[in-house]
């Protein structure tokens, strides 16, 4: 899929989220409950991903699925 | 599929916005693109929906993605 501004950020923020809290992507994505290579493909924005699996991910990460988008 | 607690809350959530702003069910859904029937049920917690459809109801409504998630 062509990737979609609106992906590519929220893949950009979500990347940054994980780094600082020290996560590998292949541990990030375990933890998730999310494939690792699904998971690589969300962070590259090439993933439209629905609210489900944005709501695991901000789980994982302590924050609101809202934060996950940048502003 | 089983109403997931966070799709409940994206969907009154987006339910209340849209109405705040006096847009009936079937106008909103076409203005963002969205077949009417797939909209009914993003309002009713049933559609797990994925980011761009999230773009396109936010931008409709005039807030951010994050916006329509509840606290």
């Amino acid at each position: 899929m062509r990737k979609h501004p609106i992906l590519v950020g929220l893949g950009k923020r979500i990347r940054e989220l994980r780094i600082e809290r020290g996560w590998s992507q292949e541990n990030f994505a375990n933890e998730c409950g999310l494939d690792r290579s699904y998971y690589g493909g969300v962070e590259r924005g090439e993933r439209n991903v629905a609210a489900i699996n944005l709501a695991k991910v901000a789980e994982v990460l302590g924050v609101r699925v809202g934060d996950l988008f940048p502003d």
